[in-house]
């Protein structure tokens, strides 16, 4: 087979590789050490969907990472995941809690309840973290026929506000949901994120916590796409590749998902990734706070900063770096650090910040 | 960003890249100039979901193949593809006709029925295709409220047993499918074998013969992943991309599967590839229609080659290469040639067949 | 054909038609007006499925209550009645606005989402009644994808509290509603008590305040069994006939749910029964109110009655009489009256609460 | 309270009830025994949702008809009884084998696809009936996820072609069925004409002969409305209360479906209307025979005749008595014969066919 190396191609750069902003952990592209990994998997013929030699190994490595019980179900993106789990964990009478804030409640277009036939019992949160007692304003009713039965509580690390559960909370989640015979889903979108946040290993506040099954999340951790479902306890579901198929998540070419995890996971280029993108987000934080009439929303825990600031400030900002506003009507905004900011995208950001509040009369 | 050629990677190979079956055009893996582009499309930030330079670019790659009115919305698979078209063609009450052996009907774990809530109206056919006769046999009762609708005819091309529709056929189909009220979708999972087969412009046997909407095989053209719902007639569907998203398709970085279809569209990548698996083909066919007591099945019109032999051959030879049984108890078997196949390959395997077949008593 | 008054049948009364209580409306049976009605339409063979002439008849007496634009579709009960209505306002992509308390949202066991693929965005209330300030906290996001559409408000007439729009409050919701592209549903599962309650005709707060399509309740005015959709706006939906059958909401013998609603409608039956009800409502909180220590928890304008009062005391009183808790841990208690409620059974069992309250240390 | 049979009404008789046809059994009405046994049940306060004295009492009749480990689940209709059943029985990767002609594949408007999920998959047969050879067309690939496992076989009772399954050739299907680990359901929409037909109790070709569910009809058998699932093998299934509920076919005054059960069940109603619409379907057989040139085109078993005769005289004869046809092109008809049939509606449809076919050149 050609060398990649040398391979010329029609396709041609459309876009600058040098801009950066900080709008989403997705608008990143892929980690170079990612990249380099699919050549090593091309070539030759290999088993298509999923009995290839890279996605076996790839179990190995989830059994490193989270014990010999774990088994990995590469998917194509988050909300496949989720709803391919939330399904597994479900009877078709079955109902998840979850924060209000939840991504499976309020950005993956009503998938869950279109697709998976879910209904979500959602809960309003103070960080977007559930606790036993606010799930409780959910869990009760198993018997009555009237309504969806709370089978799943799902969770979601780091949560979508950039707050991040201890493994004690995680823990205390668990042994509740699973007193009331509910399993727990935790959607780790950003898991790395969280692991480098607690300084543990994922299996710290996942399989070790209680946790059945949880959605790994690859694309915001540098690969092109990819997440799994990672079954902790097997117990727990059944038919995990029915499901994913019928979910429309099974990839005929499963080698170049499989090989994107190894990149990530065979060493410590996921941690590195996460690591990064949360100190950035700490030197973020730590340059807003210098910033008068700017406040930081919610704890910087992970590689998100929240904050509420003058709703022309914001939009004189978008002008020059690309975010979103969170809630706008309050003028908070969202700004996500990824595994390619640099020190100098921040300090150049805390600047013009600077500058544009300066500029209000 | 650091130039991917250099760079390391913690993942390995784990496969020999010098073994090729003719198992299904899956089990290949990208070519090289596809995973090229890789390279290209990656530093920096993007848009996600599509707001990306390279899905705006392909939109004008598009057009040059199938007119101004087409508009491509990538997703990730086959399966994904065709239920969010087929969402899209139809209304909650809505059927669609299809061959009984279609990709939708027997390969796709119910999505269909289970994702996009749809009936299937199937007809038995000789070779896999419709004809406006056979769709005939489906085609009533509108306005029976006790029979789902049929609002769309389903065709694939090729079909699922390598034949391929004429321009004429396909045109036939849509007049009869449009004077009944109903749309016409095409699954082109092999879209470009059908053009090399058919020496046309993809756009003969697609908008120029009436298809409304078309599913857009990359994967098996040499993507490492990647398909997109390409609408030819705008005013048959509405909302895609809420479609596209709530079917689970939706891809974040999607500038990775845009650029592989650069790759291949914007000059002949997907013609040079249809065109080697086609020949690959007709190659094998040759060879095999040399081996006394093998039968050839259907008409070798793509990348397919569907034989009927003694079951005891069959199970030697897949000792030697992958393969699949189509109809075990017939003895039939599918023997699928793609990008990467070569004359060697194809020789070697004749060699083997007619050992096999001297190794019966 | 035989008079049903002088058939004999083998089955037994196995109840005690004297007990009543006050745990639901749909305790009771039927009016015994409307089960004289059963008769007239028996014998003989109609057209089954809907095209018989006690349906046509419907029609007429549909349009005399809401227009000459109304059209009634008859169906089971409730839910499927809610289910068929919203499918029918909804694309694929759609979701409806509703009350956190809507009985779509608690009571219905999860068929909006599960059959009929439905994103309810909820939103808590004081009272159970949406206003236009709660329905903006849902109503937004319309181009976004990553969130199923707002396309339709869903509001109870009365609501699941007791409470009661007035005219101009649905007018505000409505108005509200279609400026932002959306459309209205009335669950009317208890229209007649809201209109007696109004002392209005039902067309006042529906279609002439802009509501599109209801859900008319029979069985907790008096049928046996037995609910309709009325369109009031014929634009707002298409093939209801077609979503009615897909939902399961399709009766063969069509005629005995048509000629049970004549009964209410052809002069003032529907009216008589809610009008008692809510009067027995209000003897009884009238009675409650001079029970120290008994809380009324909303406004008692209908046939619904929420008190708080100590839980022992609702124990013993559940021990003589039959009612739900609403609110276990709250001490809140819901108690209805129905059509056959009688001054008896108020008076006693405000007595008994007189009792039990006295029973206390 | 008020006596029934002196009670007025404000509705009225719209319809001439001495017509009648051969249009369907559900163009009857009701027994008069089993509305007689509405009027039982009314009256003071029941348990809603099937807690109901009447509901219990209906186990009773159920375990002395099929066994004392059989569980009713009374509903609205065939289509909701068939797709609560198949849920019931079903994974969410599941489908259902059945025969091409099945009702849950061409009369049920698509519910079990869009409201189930279910996939079915279908099999041409000679009558109507599958066998194990038929079976074994569907049954396999339980392990290749790309295809929608089959778990379920569904028969139905009396056919839809009017034949009947003897006791052997049910036990023939269910211990195939079991052997292969699926399960089997018997959709008896017409399952007293088929005992009336076989004269043998109801259990012989059900519980007896291995059948884990089935959709007991009582509509098509006397009843206004009113179908109920049945359980045999309570291993066979979960949680069916929810999946009634969910599926939209709970009722709240559940006591009237019940009573009616009760009407044809506690003594022999059921077998009396059995047996005379099947009598009257012999004696129309025997009629038809004797006109030359009509063809009768199944054996008649039950109480459906299918016959083949000249499409003119079908379109002159269906001006004076009403009735379908089944396969026009091919000139078949199906006249149906119900409870209220008689001697002189038959004698006279001879008659009629008789002086259309003289009409003839």
């Amino acid at each position: 087979m050609a060398d990649p190396q040398t391979v010329k191609t029609d396709a041609r750069r459309h876009h600058d590789p040098s801009l950066r902003g900080f709008a989403s952990d997705n608008y990143a592209g892929a980690h170079p050490e990612v990249l380099a990994a699919l050549a090593l998997a091309n070539g030759g013929h290999q088993v298509a969907y999923g009995e290839d030699e890279y996605t076996e190994h790839l179990q190995r490595l989830m059994h490193s990472h989270f014990g010999p019980t774990a088994e990995a179900f590469p998917v194509f993106n988050g909300t496949g995941a989720n709803v391919t789990a939330l399904q597994a964990l479900t009877d078709r009478w079955g109902a998840v809690i979850c924060a209000e804030t939840a991504h499976i409640n309020v950005d993956e277009g009503g998938a869950p309840e279109r697709m998976g036939g879910l209904k979500l019992l959602t809960v309003p949160t103070p960080d977007g973290k559930l606790t036993p007692e606010l799930i409780d304003r959910q869990a009760y009713g198993w018997d009555d026929e009237h309504r969806a039965m709370p089978q799943v509580v799902s969770i979601t690390q780091n949560t979508e506000l950039g707050t991040v559960y201890t493994v004690d909370e995680v823990r205390a989640i668990t042994e509740h949901a699973h007193s009331h015979g509910m399993k727990v889903h935790l959607d780790g979108a950003r898991i790395a994120n969280a692991a480098a946040s607690l300084n543990v290993p994922m299996r710290a506040f996942t399989n070790a916590a209680g946790v059945d099954v949880i959605t790994f999340g690859g694309t915001k951790n540098g690969m092109l796409f990819g997440e799994a479902v990672v079954v902790l306890n097997p117990d727990a579901v059944s038919h995990m590749k029915h499901l994913r198929k019928l979910s429309m998540q099974l990839a005929s070419k499963m080698r170049f998902v499989s090989v994107q995890f190894e990149a990530l996971l065979a060493k410590d280029l996921w941690l590195r990734n996460a690591r990064h993108s949360n100190t950035m987000a700490q030197r973020l934080a730590d340059g807003v706070r210098t910033v008068d009439g700017v406040e930081i929303l919610h704890e910087v825990q992970a590689n998100a900063v929240f904050a509420r600031l003058p709703h022309d400030v914001s939009e004189r900002l978008q002008q020059r770096f690309r975010f979103y506003f969170w809630d706008e009507a309050a003028g908070d905004v969202r700004w996500m650090c990824s595994f390619d900011t640099t020190e100098e995208d921040v300090d150049s950001f805390v600047q013009a910040l600077k500058e544009e509040m300066a500029r209000r009369p």
